[in-house]
């Protein structure tokens, strides 16, 4: 069951995942440095996407991409049954397991990711409007534009840890 | 959009969707008077029953439901991409997302249901171990074990809140 | 024990507590107000009151208000030990424990309160940022701020999920 | 403020803390081995003790342990206004924060720890059993016991991840 136990393998896939559909890494990291510039002098765009391919690094933030991701699309490919299909489709609002699935993530990279992570899905800043806006490839973006602020908010939570321990 | 927002239509499809895979409202009644009879006296069947309803019309555990449901079914019918389709069909111990699912329709129900949460899930007792033996209909059962479990302890903690009312 | 189980008696005690150091129903009326218009046509300030109100009916939302602000209170005071007393007192931004108990208040009334939650706890629109800028009675503010935003992203959620039943 | 950013400093006093009222590293790890030896071939009680001090090793853990054996404290001398010390002396089932902070530890960790803490905070095996029959040798235990449970449970999760990486 090599598939399973080679993280890094499917940490590729992760990420390619994501870019197929718009949420590259170089643009979580962009949103990343706006996000936290502020708190840390120096801050590159390069030390930005390290901690963003830090995160998807973890066994339980891969399982929670890929899951949000293919819903994305078997709902795209109207592969579920109703209303679940429509509730995906339409982004409804009280749905709420894309939420959970995003804290899910959260919750490994510690509190600080939890108010990051709601800012970040107010607002929507830089390539999370453009995923939530419909621009992405796929048409159906209910799990991956929250999947993208959860990535985000734990890179500046994995961030703010790691700068401590210094 | 009626199918979204009629919530006691939603409760009745995740009840038929269940009870089609083994998940009773009978037998999860049965393993929740099991749990609760020592501490609620004179604790019927009947009132577990309704508990077990009354969890179940809540839109976000309504869309927990169907969302764990369906991914059941997608990895039994083959139709989720590698490597999440052997994670799921092989209920990996390390994939995550459905303990997260059912801890998100336990978080509406307060913190008793967490651990009753927890003490199930490794028991198993009455039908949630044939739930996860394979017993139930559908060959793929990684989320409705869990599921059936957050139930009955959102049900137990629901109950438990409502008693000390009186 | 009548103390525990009369729930009513515990609300009052938690708007006492809150108004004591500064955070009023009315102020955190206020900021659900601005933060909802949009979303309710119609909404007035009373009906802002009113949510508030209903989460702190909660019985698990008036615990953890409640050891929240003795939580202030005690490291105002001075009599908690080192180095939790400088961690409180500084609100030093990798507690989280604060972050925690606001997230389960939150976790009650679903997943559209968690986004609400870090969008207000980033902003501190309006009495939140008096209560953040130590302009509340306490000087140390360090869990009222996060219960205020808590409260009041509860109170969204809680008003989305009712009005969608009509 | 280096007390705060010392992290094996604020790790040492968790475990002086912890020991004093009887939730020593050897006990805990004695329920761990009891736990996980089916799973874990050749598991022995030592790297038990290096995976519950793993635990203890990340800052948001040492933050929660600090807070909960303090309000314990608070509670046994009765430095806690009403009726919040009623609800934390008399481990009042539907208190909840105790359970809330459990589960912030267990965040960090995946959610294996979730149904470990569950399973252990009903059974108390062990060393559990001991603190919360309040042979401790505080006569207030509400959190210690639900967070002894909650870093063996922890630490049992961060193995299993562990013993996949190899």
């Amino acid at each position: 069951m090599s598939n399973l136990t080679e993280k890094d393998d499917a940490m590729d896939l992760c990420i390619e995942w994501l870019e197929e559909q718009g949420a590259t890494i170089d643009g979580m990291a962009e949103v990343l440095l706006e996000l936290q510039t502020k708190y840390i002098p120096g801050l590159t765009k390069e030390m930005c996407k390290e901690n963003i391919v830090g995160v998807l690094k973890k066994r339980e933030v891969q399982h929670a991409v890929m899951t949000g991701l293919e819903l994305d699309r078997l709902a795209e490919e109207g592969l579920l049954r109703e209303p679940l299909l429509s509730c995906i489709q339409k982004d409804y609002s009280l749905y709420g397991v894309d939420e959970n699935l995003s804290l899910g993530i959260c919750h490994v990279f510690g509190s600080i990711s939890y108010t990051n992570f709601g800012y970040l899905d107010r607002l929507k800043p830089g390539i999370l409007g453009e995923l939530d806006s419909k621009n992405g490839k796929r048409r159906c973006s209910t799990f991956i534009d929250d999947i993208a602020c959860a990535l985000i908010a734990s890179a500046a939570s994995r961030m703010a840890h790691g700068a401590k321990k210094k």
